[in-house]
């Protein structure tokens, strides 16, 4: 029988299970993919893992076969797959472990993840904002779509979504357009992006970013993989900026997915009497603090750490210049690994470490399992002051 | 000489300073009004004070015989005025002790109002939120604040503003023409509110409310005394909401004060294409904290604590019936003095005093000076929840 490796063995469990499966996902972080296969294939899982009424066709098969006709057709597609610890395999994923309500199944970070297109998916996440919003989007809303799109890309900014029809495919555009980098995650296999409707928009975005989806390729969508799709849209973004939802939508899914990872949530005002604007201004209402934007530059704002803007405070000390660089290197909502860190502020991992220990103990960062956060309260949410009087 | 009264000195003293003097509030809660309008006929008054230039007409005459013209013309309005220690002295406006600025001379509340039309200016108050915004307001500014102030009014909310072309006359007359009351706070004299081409919404007003003015009978309107007048209107009620607004506007400035006074500051969103939504989106993105607010029962809502409503917290221990009871009388924004809450609530003093000392331990009531007021963490700003996924 022919060797998996832990990247096929990780493309094989994702097409067997769906993804963020809390279960198999504990089998994995104990035993590793290759060793989850061989359980699987003995049957020595928990109940729930094994198929129904006997062995399906799936587990009549030699494992590596089935996996070599996933390599397949990854490869007849022009994608290719990413899995943990490859150098574009975007960490921030990793803030989904354990998130969703415990009765929620979908509560662990992908096991690998399909992409399409140019470009390495940590480097074009790296600064990435999430906009996303109604289908049936107004004018109004495409308008405003475009617009934040295009600030954010000439910022240099990735727009991430979900590829859908209107605000998704506005914002999408509204970045391409000004030759920006996007990302559209699908609830399908990357071979045959949905919606149809939006092919030339998905032939854009292969050109300039990526199609990505944790399915494996001739995955069709189902209502659910929707919403298992929403929370890696929050997941690989620092932000999610809501233009337009309806009172009850699938957007309401992602911008609590987001809050929920600790990433800045945002959304556009628009009028009252606009069904389309009810979903936005109850987010305001929600509990989530979501944040008003009306342009990229106030996206770019509440993103952006700067410390030397931060009101002085008592109980916190000034920064030293390379506490300082730190901060500013340390990307709002995300949780970062020392290295990183250090690599990204050009500092000695040794001293790297030492300081951020300091920002913790003076509250400025966050640390989470080793890793380390930007404190929220530290961000500057400060909005232009009243006018003088 | 004619004996002058504490009411008579009080407008005496209101006719010949602009309202919230410091230096004169200073004399006044040092000696009394009677006292200090001696010490000014004497001289024995700060150097500030002193008309420049030697004595001015009014310094020559009797100060009774002036105080008797400015009863006069009071009456010849039909109107009159109320001083603190009167059963409709709205005790609301003392909040306005130290506000402001140092450099700012206006920090003290009135020394007394001139009220005209029907009602009781304490009770009018009891229940009232501020409703101002443009005066060059769109339709849908106007829109809103005719659908916001009708909303108020059938829940039996007083609707406050400056009486002002646009938003203001709008929410008036949405309020009145649902039998709603309303207080119009003028920054001239009450006989000839201005601007006149809102005749006949103050004429209304009159009916179903109050004209307000700091100033005497025949006070004519000044740039510096609308934004006098500004603190007035956010004083007197327990919130403010701000519908449309210009990118720089006296409107943001009532927010301020409303802001620094503690009352809740809301905002109505529009579109982000239109300039009269530039000035509110700005609030939002303020440091006041300005809440997004879309109709009357979001305004009620942010403004009425349901104890019931409010999330558990470890910190904070459950409420016995007499503490909700003490909570729910106390306005949200309001300073109250123990009798005042013990009143509202049907309780004994004694009670109320050691029930909202167990409040204040546990987080559920500031003290301040002897008073209390709601703590801001305490209300219950939740608005509805994310939609079941």
């Amino acid at each position: 029988m022919k060797e998996l490796d832990e990247r096929a063995a990780r493309m094989l469990l994702s097409a067997l299970f769906e993804p963020g499966d809390a279960d198999l996902g504990d089998l994995v972080e104990a035993h590793g993919a290759v060793e989850t296969v061989g359980r699987l294939w003995d049957g020595d899982v928990p109940e729930r893992l094994r198929p129904a009424g006997g062995p399906t066709v799936a587990y009549t098969h030699d494992p590596a076969w089935l996996a070599d006709g996933l390599v397949g057709a990854t490869e007849r597609c022009d994608a290719r797959v990413v899995i943990p610890g490859d150098p574009d395999w975007p960490t921030q994923v990793e803030d989904l472990q354990g998130l969703g309500d415990p009765a929620d199944r979908h509560t662990r970070p992908p096991l690998c993840l399909w992409v399409r297109g140019s470009g390495n998916l940590a480097e074009l996440t790296a600064r990435a904002v999430t906009v996303t919003g109604a289908r049936a989007a107004t004018e109004y809303g495409k308008h405003l779509a475009d617009d934040i799109a295009a600030g954010l890309a000439e910022a240099s900014w990735t727009v991430v979504n979900g590829g859908a029809l209107g605000i998704d495919r506005a914002a999408l555009t509204g970045a391409l357009a000004r030759g920006g980098l996007s990302v559209a995650v699908l609830a399908c296999g990357v071979d045959a992006p949905y919606p149809s409707a939006n092919r030339s928009v998905f032939d854009l975005v292969t050109e300039r970013g990526l199609l990505v989806s944790e399915w494996p390729p001739g995955t069709q969508v189902t209502r659910s993989r929707f919403w298992v799709r929403n929370r890696l849209v929050a997941a690989l973004s620092v932000g999610t900026v809501v233009i337009e939802a309806a009172h009850r939508s699938g957007t309401r899914n992602t911008a609590r997915h987001a809050a929920e990872l600790g990433r800045v949530l945002m959304f556009t005002p628009g009028p009252v009497t606009s069904s389309m604007s009810a979903g936005v201004h109850q987010l305001a209402r929600g509990p989530w603090a979501a944040r008003l934007v009306t342009r990229a530059e106030e996206v770019i704002a509440d993103l952006t750490v700067e410390p030397e803007a931060s009101e002085p405070s008592n109980a916190r000390s000034p920064l030293s210049e390379v506490q300082a660089l730190l901060v500013e290197v340390l990307p709002r909502g995300y949780i970062v690994e020392t290295d990183r860190i250090a690599a990204a502020a050009d500092v000695p991992a040794k001293v790297a470490a030492e300081q951020l220990e300091h920002l913790h103990r003076s509250g400025w960062v966050d640390r989470i399992d080793g890793r380390w956060r930007l404190a929220r309260s530290q961000a500057p949410i400060t909005g232009p002051g009243p006018a003088a009087s």
